[in-house]
Protein backbone atom coordinates (compact mmCIF):
# COMPACT_ATOMS: atom_id res chain seq x y z
CA UNK A 1 0.00 0.00 0.00
CA UNK A 2 1.38 3.46 -0.97
CA UNK A 3 1.19 5.86 1.92
CA UNK A 4 -1.33 8.79 1.44
CA UNK A 5 -0.41 11.53 -0.25
CA UNK A 6 0.53 15.10 1.12
CA UNK A 7 -2.59 17.48 -0.08
CA UNK A 8 -2.55 20.88 -0.01
CA UNK A 9 -5.70 23.02 -0.65
CA UNK A 10 -6.35 25.91 -2.35
CA UNK A 11 -9.67 27.57 -1.30
CA UNK A 12 -12.19 30.34 -1.30
CA UNK A 13 -14.73 30.34 1.52
CA UNK A 14 -18.20 28.82 -0.04
CA UNK A 15 -16.60 28.48 -3.26
CA UNK A 16 -16.45 25.14 -5.41
CA UNK A 17 -13.43 24.25 -3.54
CA UNK A 18 -16.23 23.82 -0.90
CA UNK A 19 -16.81 20.52 -1.95
CA UNK A 20 -13.38 19.24 -2.45
CA UNK A 21 -12.88 20.84 1.39
CA UNK A 22 -15.86 18.73 2.60
CA UNK A 23 -14.52 15.31 1.06
CA UNK A 24 -11.34 16.07 2.79
CA UNK A 25 -12.54 16.22 5.69
CA UNK A 26 -14.85 13.78 5.56
CA UNK A 27 -12.14 11.16 4.79
CA UNK A 28 -10.06 12.64 7.50
CA UNK A 29 -6.80 12.74 6.08
CA UNK A 30 -4.21 15.35 6.60
CA UNK A 31 -4.11 18.14 4.39
CA UNK A 32 -2.63 21.99 4.17
CA UNK A 33 -4.96 24.73 2.96
CA UNK A 34 -4.19 27.96 1.48
CA UNK A 35 -6.45 30.58 1.42
CA UNK A 36 -6.58 32.10 -2.29
CA UNK A 37 -8.25 35.81 -1.30
CA UNK A 38 -10.77 36.89 -3.70
CA UNK A 39 -11.44 40.31 -2.21
CA UNK A 40 -7.41 41.17 -3.16
CA UNK A 41 -8.13 39.49 -6.57
CA UNK A 42 -5.35 36.81 -5.41
CA UNK A 43 -6.58 33.94 -7.93
CA UNK A 44 -4.87 36.34 -10.81
CA UNK A 45 -1.95 36.44 -9.05
CA UNK A 46 1.44 35.20 -11.30
CA UNK A 47 2.10 32.50 -9.48
CA UNK A 48 -1.23 31.39 -8.84
CA UNK A 49 -1.81 31.10 -12.58
CA UNK A 50 0.88 28.80 -12.65
CA UNK A 51 -1.16 26.42 -10.89
CA UNK A 52 -4.14 27.81 -12.08
CA UNK A 53 -4.30 29.22 -15.14
CA UNK A 54 -8.15 30.12 -15.38
CA UNK A 55 -7.72 31.62 -11.73
CA UNK A 56 -10.23 29.69 -10.37
CA UNK A 57 -10.82 27.42 -7.30
CA UNK A 58 -10.09 24.30 -6.08
CA UNK A 59 -6.27 23.90 -6.85
CA UNK A 60 -5.22 20.43 -5.25
CA UNK A 61 -1.65 19.82 -5.03
CA UNK A 62 -1.28 16.11 -4.24
CA UNK A 63 2.65 15.41 -3.66
CA UNK A 64 3.55 18.92 -4.73
CA UNK A 65 1.68 18.37 -8.48
CA UNK A 66 -1.25 21.17 -9.49
CA UNK A 67 -4.36 19.55 -10.10
CA UNK A 68 -7.72 21.56 -10.97
CA UNK A 69 -11.96 20.69 -11.42
CA UNK A 70 -13.57 19.98 -8.44
CA UNK A 71 -15.27 16.85 -10.12
CA UNK A 72 -11.80 15.81 -11.07
CA UNK A 73 -10.74 16.26 -7.62
CA UNK A 74 -13.72 14.25 -6.00
CA UNK A 75 -12.90 11.31 -8.78
CA UNK A 76 -9.24 11.49 -7.32
CA UNK A 77 -10.07 11.21 -3.81
CA UNK A 78 -12.48 8.77 -3.38
CA UNK A 79 -10.30 6.69 -5.78
CA UNK A 80 -7.14 7.06 -3.37
CA UNK A 81 -9.50 6.66 -0.32
CA UNK A 82 -12.05 3.89 -0.58
CA UNK A 83 -11.81 3.02 2.64
CA UNK A 84 -13.38 6.07 3.58
CA UNK A 85 -16.87 5.23 1.38
CA UNK A 86 -18.06 7.42 -0.07
CA UNK A 87 -18.51 6.19 -3.38
CA UNK A 88 -19.72 2.87 -4.72
CA UNK A 89 -16.65 0.71 -5.79
CA UNK A 90 -15.90 0.02 -9.17
CA UNK A 91 -18.17 -3.21 -10.55
CA UNK A 92 -20.84 -2.21 -7.87
CA UNK A 93 -24.51 -1.78 -8.91
CA UNK A 94 -23.80 1.82 -8.28
CA UNK A 95 -21.11 2.76 -9.69
CA UNK A 96 -22.52 3.88 -12.97
CA UNK A 97 -25.22 5.83 -11.40
CA UNK A 98 -22.21 7.72 -9.33
CA UNK A 99 -20.23 8.82 -12.34
CA UNK A 100 -23.93 10.02 -13.73
CA UNK A 101 -24.98 12.25 -11.42
CA UNK A 102 -21.52 13.92 -10.29
CA UNK A 103 -21.06 14.20 -14.37
CA UNK A 104 -24.51 15.99 -14.44
CA UNK A 105 -24.05 18.51 -11.14
CA UNK A 106 -21.25 19.89 -12.76
CA UNK A 107 -22.31 20.03 -16.34
CA UNK A 108 -25.43 21.40 -15.31
CA UNK A 109 -25.40 23.58 -12.35
CA UNK A 110 -21.87 24.10 -12.55
CA UNK A 111 -22.19 25.60 -15.79
CA UNK A 112 -25.30 27.77 -15.06
CA UNK A 113 -23.83 29.44 -11.69
CA UNK A 114 -21.01 30.35 -13.68
CA UNK A 115 -22.35 32.29 -16.04
CA UNK A 116 -24.93 33.46 -13.17
CA UNK A 117 -21.92 34.75 -11.03
CA UNK A 118 -19.51 35.97 -13.24
CA UNK A 119 -21.59 38.58 -16.06
CA UNK A 120 -18.01 39.18 -17.31
CA UNK A 121 -18.15 35.61 -18.63
CA UNK A 122 -20.75 36.80 -20.89
CA UNK A 123 -19.03 40.02 -21.62
CA UNK A 124 -21.37 41.80 -19.27
CA UNK A 125 -21.33 44.07 -16.55
CA UNK A 126 -24.35 42.89 -15.12
CA UNK A 127 -26.95 40.40 -16.80
CA UNK A 128 -29.85 41.72 -18.17
CA UNK A 129 -33.12 40.71 -16.75
CA UNK A 130 -33.95 38.48 -19.88
CA UNK A 131 -30.55 36.52 -19.21
CA UNK A 132 -30.99 36.22 -15.76
CA UNK A 133 -34.31 34.49 -16.09
CA UNK A 134 -32.95 32.16 -18.18
CA UNK A 135 -30.18 31.25 -16.28
CA UNK A 136 -32.92 30.60 -12.97
CA UNK A 137 -35.40 29.15 -15.49
CA UNK A 138 -31.88 26.35 -16.20
CA UNK A 139 -31.56 25.82 -12.73
CA UNK A 140 -34.79 25.22 -11.62
CA UNK A 141 -34.94 22.86 -14.51
CA UNK A 142 -32.34 21.04 -12.40
CA UNK A 143 -33.84 21.20 -9.12
CA UNK A 144 -37.30 19.56 -10.94
CA UNK A 145 -35.60 16.79 -12.34
CA UNK A 146 -33.58 15.98 -8.60
CA UNK A 147 -36.70 16.96 -6.73
CA UNK A 148 -38.16 13.74 -9.55
CA UNK A 149 -35.38 11.91 -8.67
CA UNK A 150 -35.03 12.12 -5.11
CA UNK A 151 -38.81 11.84 -4.67
CA UNK A 152 -38.87 8.43 -6.03
CA UNK A 153 -35.45 6.95 -4.71
CA UNK A 154 -33.95 9.39 -1.87
CA UNK A 155 -33.16 10.16 0.15
CA UNK A 156 -29.85 10.60 -1.14
CA UNK A 157 -28.59 10.89 -4.75
CA UNK A 158 -27.89 6.83 -4.65
CA UNK A 159 -31.03 6.09 -2.49
CA UNK A 160 -30.08 4.89 1.03
CA UNK A 161 -26.60 5.53 0.23
CA UNK A 162 -24.87 8.53 1.21
CA UNK A 163 -21.52 9.55 -1.37
CA UNK A 164 -19.51 12.33 -2.18
CA UNK A 165 -22.12 13.30 -5.02
CA UNK A 166 -24.41 14.31 -2.30
CA UNK A 167 -21.81 17.07 -0.65
CA UNK A 168 -22.00 18.34 -4.45
CA UNK A 169 -25.15 19.07 -4.88
CA UNK A 170 -25.78 20.56 -1.24
CA UNK A 171 -22.86 23.16 -2.07
CA UNK A 172 -24.78 23.97 -5.36
CA UNK A 173 -28.41 24.27 -3.63
CA UNK A 174 -26.39 26.54 -0.73
CA UNK A 175 -25.56 28.60 -3.77
CA UNK A 176 -28.77 29.17 -4.62
CA UNK A 177 -29.74 30.80 -1.47
CA UNK A 178 -29.94 34.57 -2.45
CA UNK A 179 -31.58 33.59 -6.16
CA UNK A 180 -35.60 33.89 -6.58
CA UNK A 181 -36.32 30.97 -6.02
CA UNK A 182 -34.09 28.98 -3.64
CA UNK A 183 -33.51 25.36 -4.09
CA UNK A 184 -34.75 24.36 -0.32
CA UNK A 185 -38.29 25.19 -1.36
CA UNK A 186 -38.13 21.60 -3.29
CA UNK A 187 -39.04 19.03 -0.39
CA UNK A 188 -36.89 16.24 -1.24
CA UNK A 189 -33.88 18.72 -1.79
CA UNK A 190 -34.52 20.72 1.55
CA UNK A 191 -34.57 16.65 3.25
CA UNK A 192 -30.94 15.63 1.43
CA UNK A 193 -29.70 18.96 2.45
CA UNK A 194 -30.43 19.02 5.98
CA UNK A 195 -28.74 15.73 6.32
CA UNK A 196 -25.77 16.58 4.58
CA UNK A 197 -25.71 20.04 6.70
CA UNK A 198 -26.23 17.60 10.10
CA UNK A 199 -22.85 16.15 9.36
CA UNK A 200 -19.69 16.72 10.92
CA UNK A 201 -17.74 17.56 7.75
CA UNK A 202 -20.19 20.52 6.95
CA UNK A 203 -19.99 21.77 10.80
CA UNK A 204 -16.07 21.37 10.68
CA UNK A 205 -15.79 23.41 7.21
CA UNK A 206 -18.22 26.20 8.91
CA UNK A 207 -15.85 26.48 11.40
CA UNK A 208 -12.40 26.71 9.13
CA UNK A 209 -13.83 28.58 6.82
CA UNK A 210 -15.49 30.83 8.42
CA UNK A 211 -19.00 30.31 6.87
CA UNK A 212 -22.08 32.26 8.70
CA UNK A 213 -25.12 32.02 5.65
CA UNK A 214 -26.55 28.75 4.93
CA UNK B 1 -15.76 -12.36 -14.96
CA UNK B 2 -19.20 -10.41 -15.81
CA UNK B 3 -20.18 -10.45 -19.41
CA UNK B 4 -19.83 -7.56 -21.97
CA UNK B 5 -23.23 -5.43 -20.83
CA UNK B 6 -25.89 -4.81 -23.46
CA UNK B 7 -25.44 -1.04 -25.11
CA UNK B 8 -27.91 0.50 -27.29
CA UNK B 9 -26.93 4.19 -27.92
CA UNK B 10 -29.03 7.30 -28.76
CA UNK B 11 -26.80 9.72 -31.12
CA UNK B 12 -27.43 12.21 -33.02
CA UNK B 13 -24.87 12.87 -35.72
CA UNK B 14 -21.65 14.55 -34.83
CA UNK B 15 -23.35 15.95 -31.31
CA UNK B 16 -22.29 15.14 -27.98
CA UNK B 17 -22.90 11.62 -28.38
CA UNK B 18 -20.25 11.40 -31.24
CA UNK B 19 -17.89 10.81 -28.44
CA UNK B 20 -19.48 8.01 -27.02
CA UNK B 21 -20.09 6.55 -30.24
CA UNK B 22 -15.97 7.06 -31.07
CA UNK B 23 -15.34 5.04 -27.80
CA UNK B 24 -17.77 2.04 -28.45
CA UNK B 25 -16.17 1.79 -32.40
CA UNK B 26 -12.36 1.85 -30.34
CA UNK B 27 -13.64 -0.94 -27.71
CA UNK B 28 -15.23 -2.81 -30.56
CA UNK B 29 -17.64 -4.17 -28.33
CA UNK B 30 -21.45 -4.82 -30.11
CA UNK B 31 -23.89 -2.52 -29.19
CA UNK B 32 -27.08 -1.22 -30.97
CA UNK B 33 -27.77 2.26 -31.64
CA UNK B 34 -30.97 4.21 -31.90
CA UNK B 35 -30.79 7.47 -34.18
CA UNK B 36 -32.78 10.66 -32.14
CA UNK B 37 -33.68 13.11 -35.36
CA UNK B 38 -33.34 16.64 -34.06
CA UNK B 39 -34.60 17.60 -37.39
CA UNK B 40 -38.13 16.27 -36.30
CA UNK B 41 -37.35 17.11 -32.54
CA UNK B 42 -37.84 13.52 -31.47
CA UNK B 43 -35.24 14.72 -28.65
CA UNK B 44 -38.44 16.52 -27.16
CA UNK B 45 -40.55 13.08 -27.52
CA UNK B 46 -41.97 12.02 -24.78
CA UNK B 47 -41.11 8.50 -24.65
CA UNK B 48 -37.33 9.93 -25.36
CA UNK B 49 -37.99 12.49 -22.22
CA UNK B 50 -39.10 9.69 -19.96
CA UNK B 51 -34.61 8.09 -20.92
CA UNK B 52 -33.81 11.76 -21.15
CA UNK B 53 -35.57 14.16 -18.91
CA UNK B 54 -33.46 17.28 -20.26
CA UNK B 55 -33.97 16.00 -24.48
CA UNK B 56 -30.45 15.95 -25.08
CA UNK B 57 -28.08 12.88 -26.47
CA UNK B 58 -26.28 10.98 -25.62
CA UNK B 59 -28.10 8.23 -24.00
CA UNK B 60 -26.83 5.19 -23.17
CA UNK B 61 -29.05 2.21 -22.17
CA UNK B 62 -26.67 -0.44 -20.55
CA UNK B 63 -28.81 -3.66 -20.08
CA UNK B 64 -31.61 -1.41 -20.40
CA UNK B 65 -31.38 1.02 -17.56
CA UNK B 66 -30.38 4.67 -18.96
CA UNK B 67 -27.52 6.76 -18.22
CA UNK B 68 -26.63 10.00 -19.73
CA UNK B 69 -23.92 12.66 -19.54
CA UNK B 70 -21.12 11.89 -22.10
CA UNK B 71 -18.43 12.57 -19.08
CA UNK B 72 -20.02 10.05 -17.32
CA UNK B 73 -20.28 7.30 -20.12
CA UNK B 74 -16.71 7.60 -20.98
CA UNK B 75 -15.97 7.00 -17.44
CA UNK B 76 -18.11 3.78 -17.26
CA UNK B 77 -16.94 2.50 -20.26
CA UNK B 78 -13.43 2.54 -19.76
CA UNK B 79 -14.06 0.82 -16.25
CA UNK B 80 -16.29 -2.00 -17.54
CA UNK B 81 -13.46 -2.24 -20.47
CA UNK B 82 -10.06 -2.02 -18.88
CA UNK B 83 -7.97 -3.87 -21.67
CA UNK B 84 -8.92 -1.65 -24.38
CA UNK B 85 -6.75 0.61 -22.65
CA UNK B 86 -8.23 4.04 -23.63
CA UNK B 87 -7.82 5.32 -19.98
CA UNK B 88 -4.60 4.67 -17.25
CA UNK B 89 -5.25 1.89 -15.02
CA UNK B 90 -6.88 3.29 -11.38
CA UNK B 91 -3.24 3.90 -9.68
CA UNK B 92 -1.18 4.47 -12.32
CA UNK B 93 0.68 8.19 -12.47
CA UNK B 94 -1.63 9.53 -15.42
CA UNK B 95 -4.78 9.02 -13.91
CA UNK B 96 -5.09 12.05 -11.65
CA UNK B 97 -4.46 14.05 -15.14
CA UNK B 98 -6.67 11.85 -16.95
CA UNK B 99 -9.66 12.98 -14.66
CA UNK B 100 -8.94 16.75 -14.66
CA UNK B 101 -8.78 16.55 -18.55
CA UNK B 102 -11.86 14.53 -18.99
CA UNK B 103 -13.55 16.98 -16.00
CA UNK B 104 -11.90 20.53 -17.88
CA UNK B 105 -13.48 19.75 -21.52
CA UNK B 106 -16.41 19.45 -20.16
CA UNK B 107 -16.79 22.32 -17.98
CA UNK B 108 -15.45 24.40 -19.85
CA UNK B 109 -15.28 23.53 -23.73
CA UNK B 110 -18.83 21.82 -23.10
CA UNK B 111 -20.33 24.39 -21.10
CA UNK B 112 -19.93 27.10 -23.54
CA UNK B 113 -20.36 25.35 -26.28
CA UNK B 114 -24.26 24.65 -24.87
CA UNK B 115 -24.70 28.76 -25.34
CA UNK B 116 -23.05 28.73 -28.31
CA UNK B 117 -25.37 26.47 -30.13
CA UNK B 118 -28.53 27.17 -27.90
CA UNK B 119 -29.01 31.28 -27.41
CA UNK B 120 -32.68 30.02 -26.13
CA UNK B 121 -31.15 28.61 -23.05
CA UNK B 122 -30.18 32.08 -22.52
CA UNK B 123 -33.52 33.41 -23.65
CA UNK B 124 -32.65 34.44 -26.90
CA UNK B 125 -33.43 34.06 -30.40
CA UNK B 126 -29.88 35.14 -31.12
CA UNK B 127 -26.89 35.90 -29.13
CA UNK B 128 -26.04 39.93 -28.91
CA UNK B 129 -22.54 40.35 -30.52
CA UNK B 130 -21.07 40.68 -27.71
CA UNK B 131 -22.05 37.40 -25.75
CA UNK B 132 -20.88 35.91 -29.19
CA UNK B 133 -17.44 37.60 -28.62
CA UNK B 134 -17.46 36.59 -24.92
CA UNK B 135 -18.45 33.06 -25.85
CA UNK B 136 -15.61 32.98 -28.41
CA UNK B 137 -13.30 34.47 -25.65
CA UNK B 138 -14.33 31.50 -23.38
CA UNK B 139 -13.85 29.05 -25.64
CA UNK B 140 -10.25 30.62 -27.12
CA UNK B 141 -9.20 30.94 -24.26
CA UNK B 142 -9.38 26.97 -23.34
CA UNK B 143 -7.49 26.49 -26.84
CA UNK B 144 -4.76 28.56 -25.62
CA UNK B 145 -4.37 26.80 -22.26
CA UNK B 146 -4.54 23.44 -24.06
CA UNK B 147 -1.99 24.65 -26.67
CA UNK B 148 0.58 25.31 -24.46
CA UNK B 149 -0.19 21.96 -22.51
CA UNK B 150 0.07 19.86 -25.42
CA UNK B 151 3.36 22.12 -27.07
CA UNK B 152 4.61 21.15 -23.75
CA UNK B 153 3.94 17.85 -22.98
CA UNK B 154 2.00 16.50 -26.43
CA UNK B 155 1.28 14.97 -28.35
CA UNK B 156 -1.88 13.67 -26.44
CA UNK B 157 -3.19 15.08 -23.51
CA UNK B 158 -1.65 12.29 -21.98
CA UNK B 159 1.55 13.09 -23.32
CA UNK B 160 2.70 9.64 -25.58
CA UNK B 161 -0.47 7.97 -24.02
CA UNK B 162 -4.01 8.00 -26.24
CA UNK B 163 -6.81 7.96 -24.26
CA UNK B 164 -10.83 8.69 -24.63
CA UNK B 165 -10.06 12.44 -23.19
CA UNK B 166 -8.52 12.77 -27.04
CA UNK B 167 -11.84 11.97 -28.58
CA UNK B 168 -13.64 14.66 -26.58
CA UNK B 169 -10.83 17.18 -27.17
CA UNK B 170 -11.53 16.67 -30.93
CA UNK B 171 -15.22 16.15 -30.50
CA UNK B 172 -15.24 19.44 -29.39
CA UNK B 173 -12.74 21.02 -31.81
CA UNK B 174 -14.68 19.98 -34.52
CA UNK B 175 -17.70 21.66 -32.94
CA UNK B 176 -15.22 25.12 -33.87
CA UNK B 177 -15.39 24.82 -37.47
CA UNK B 178 -17.55 27.62 -38.40
CA UNK B 179 -16.13 30.14 -35.65
CA UNK B 180 -14.30 33.04 -36.35
CA UNK B 181 -11.19 31.09 -35.06
CA UNK B 182 -11.60 27.53 -35.63
CA UNK B 183 -9.77 25.25 -33.17
CA UNK B 184 -7.28 23.81 -36.09
CA UNK B 185 -5.31 27.77 -36.15
CA UNK B 186 -3.53 25.92 -33.16
CA UNK B 187 -0.79 24.01 -33.92
CA UNK B 188 -0.35 21.31 -31.11
CA UNK B 189 -4.15 20.90 -31.23
CA UNK B 190 -4.19 20.68 -34.98
CA UNK B 191 -1.22 17.94 -34.71
CA UNK B 192 -3.11 15.97 -32.05
CA UNK B 193 -6.87 15.97 -33.99
CA UNK B 194 -4.65 14.91 -37.01
CA UNK B 195 -3.55 11.86 -35.15
CA UNK B 196 -6.92 11.20 -34.16
CA UNK B 197 -9.00 12.10 -37.48
CA UNK B 198 -6.19 9.10 -39.12
CA UNK B 199 -8.03 6.39 -36.73
CA UNK B 200 -10.27 3.82 -37.78
CA UNK B 201 -12.80 4.56 -35.34
CA UNK B 202 -13.09 7.94 -37.22
CA UNK B 203 -13.73 7.07 -40.49
CA UNK B 204 -16.07 4.59 -39.15
CA UNK B 205 -18.19 6.97 -37.23
CA UNK B 206 -18.20 9.27 -40.26
CA UNK B 207 -19.71 6.51 -42.44
CA UNK B 208 -22.32 5.16 -39.81
CA UNK B 209 -23.09 8.76 -38.77
CA UNK B 210 -23.13 10.19 -42.23
CA UNK B 211 -20.70 13.01 -41.36
CA UNK B 212 -18.86 14.91 -44.02
CA UNK B 213 -17.60 18.11 -42.93
CA UNK B 214 -14.24 18.11 -40.74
Amino acid sequence: MPGIPRYTLYYSPGAASMVVHLALLEMGVPYERVLVDFDSKAQHDPGYLKLNPHGVVPTLLIDGRPFVESVALLLILVECHPESNLAPAPGSEERNAFYQWIAYLGNTLGANYRFWFYPGDLGEKEHTPSVCAALQRNIEKVWDRLEAHLAASGPYLLGDRFSVADLQLTMYMRWSRKMPRTALEWPSLKTLADRVRARDSWKKLYEIEGLIEW
